[in-house]
């Protein structure tokens, strides 16, 4: 019997749903997850279509050394990253990188997704931020774990929750996504995606545009994730 | 049996083709529908998928009090939108609010569609308004109704008819849409995301556009909907 | 048996692609073909959906009259404009009306679409002429023939062979192509729609963008339909 | 039995999927591969659909004098160029030439597409360079050949590497990618697409946006084309 075969099936899953959805054309995106209890990371092998992957593709990984555990064929590249994030943000279930269109058209001009609605706001309590250019040291050695260091320290120094703004833009690269399980990291992306996509149509119908109030933030984010959010059945 | 099993169905199938059609991804939309000689209101309860939605998911609301009279989960956390409108606008039959992606454009640049061509007044007679966005009291009093309120505001400050003019975009939100029947107001709300999407191409082409003349926007719009109508089959 | 069933058919499988290739939504388009040596025209009728058309529900009327020969509804209200195109463009087998997004959008702008490329060189030979609008007079009474009338109008102005630009857009309206047979207007159409929508991206690209020279546009459109053509294979 | 069989299934299929994802409507695009043992080529002919294209259909050629070798039908019209750059471009097996979308806006606009992430610099060591436009000469004779002709001086006037830049965007007409195999020509063809499609959509979002810098470059080329390639499985 398969080790974590629940967790593999769910990361296999949503691997899959990055075709599907249109998020990933070839195999330009991977998905993780992570169970905290056992201390595992399991996550896309590299360069596999997503049709094909099966759950027993999924490689597992030591979230505290990143060292195999189990898995024939080599972890994503991006698996660096994915472990950097799983360490740093302690809320996060799941990970997905994506070079989806929109998300990546902000991430190379540099500019983070301003808060411009309410679609924006039921899911991203605030602007999606963009990291700084890594430099040529932290590209030479350590490039994907690099790129997690200036997702954190982007975080950081923004004084941002990534429990609230489950997403960035990589500078020059592209967008990643997460949430507490790998679903609702996917549920994020594709939340990243469209907002990207809206927020570029709406400057080009009015270039002076400018954030929404913050009243109406608070109201949107809230009535889904705060203590008394009502959208949605009771659970 | 079903109370107001017609209703139900009609409301059911409507919210379908919201994502059927492509007009709202996720659960960014809902359909309702009013049996005015009952005093019944229909709609989609909140955070229930399209595709597994039954005519049996669909909640009765009392149309004077807003109480539920039938259904298990909660109506749509839009509901007192849609009251306040069936309220106010009395010809209109059936409602849809979604987040379709020109429409939401839109209403986030804070901008009324104007009317560039005869797509837009075979279905609109004018340009589709902009509502003013909330203050931070209507938001945090009472938000879904006082969306309602300033729609109806809009259509009286600018003396217009709902009949005649069935949608409109709401400030830092997304459109809502209307008509006769719900599925009158699914072909409006299909209508009013085209001819956004064409308006902004439009401008793209030629930034100086301004309406068409007076003189087509009245022969495109009456050919179809007034007391001389000649388009399509005699009823 | 039914009269004229070959150019029923045919008719009636063109007006079924307007829906299948997404050149029109809902029935914002028509289709129809004449026989020139019976003086017979067929045509869409008016509000009927693509898919449930049948060839027995294509309307036959005299090319010369514009009376109806046979058929149970009312033809496409943009009749009158069929018919005046086909009595004055004498090369023209088959005529499509569509509100194609980007042909469309070029309409609405009010101006030509200059040829940028030799995709457009491929089946157009120049740019696709813009109408003038319509004066109020023409609106009111007519409108429709009206419609031919400033197309024509524009040919003759322009001094524009309509078997060399099978395709022209209407000031605030929409495109119309035609072709040899309705086939061949279908493929113009088609090429219409992603030329438009090829030359607004073109001048995103490079806003001081001029058309192709002479030279080019002669030898794209003359190597697929001079005297000496090559493409394609011998018939 | 067939002549070349692995050859013409390989160049039918990639010529297939040009159809099947989209790159090109109509005919506007054809696939080629070589056989450079046999010193042979394989290509589409000309104007057939992709449908009902068989491997028996694909037209084989002399790679040294360009006669027919095999096939009933002529070759696409656009076979002295792929003649031309499998003459002058050793390591290239596969050739597709295609009027997609956002490739062929860049053609037009006359303008190089720059490196503006990393999704480009995956697959492009660098801008995808635009030929010059043909003079009247060279399109009055021998106008395909003078195609390759240009890009062939293009890539040698800028020093380019054809194995490190497979395509290019050919001035006022379309794209033109390669690959060491016809699927790896379908691939750069398809990347080629969707990197035109984000840098005009970045530029959208910041016009004053710059390619990034070249260690960026460098590393997201090298990690899957260079010595020390880490993406992927091991082979």
């Amino acid at each position: 019997m398969m080790q974590h075969s629940e967790l593999r099936e769910s990361v296999c899953q949503i691997n899959k749903e990055i075709g599907r959805t249109g998020l990933a054309m070839l195999t330009w995106g991977n998905a993780s997850g992570v169970d905290r209890d056992a201390g595992v990371v399991a996550i896309k092998p590299s360069g596999i279509d997503y049709e094909s992957l099966q759950p027993s593709n999924i490689v597992l990984l030591s979230l505290d050394s990143g060292e195999k555990i189990d898995g024939e064929g080599r972890p994503s590249s991006d698996t660096p990253t994915h472990l950097h994030l799983y360490r740093h943000f302690e809320s996060v279930g799941g990970i997905i990188h994506t070079h989806s269109h929109y998300g990546t058209v902000w991430a190379q001009a540099c500019r983070k997704i301003p808060c411009f609605g309410t679609t924006h706001a039921d899911s991203f309590y605030g602007a999606i931020p963009i990291t700084r250019m890594l430099t040529e040291e932290e590209v030479d050695h350590d490039y994907e774990l690099n790129t997690g260091v200036v997702i954190v320290e982007c975080f950081a120094d923004q004084d941002l929750n990534p429990g609230e703004i489950p997403g960035v833009v990589c500078a020059g690269h592209a967008p990643f996504a997460w949430g507490a399980t790998p679903a609702k990291a996917l549920e994020n992306a594709l939340v990243l995606e469209e907002v990207a996509r809206m927020a570029l149509h709406s400057l080009q119908v009015n270039p002076g545009l400018q954030a929404i109030p913050g009243y109406l933030l608070d109201k949107h984010y809230l009535r889904k994730h705060g203590e008394n959010a009502y959208y949605g059945q009771p659970e």
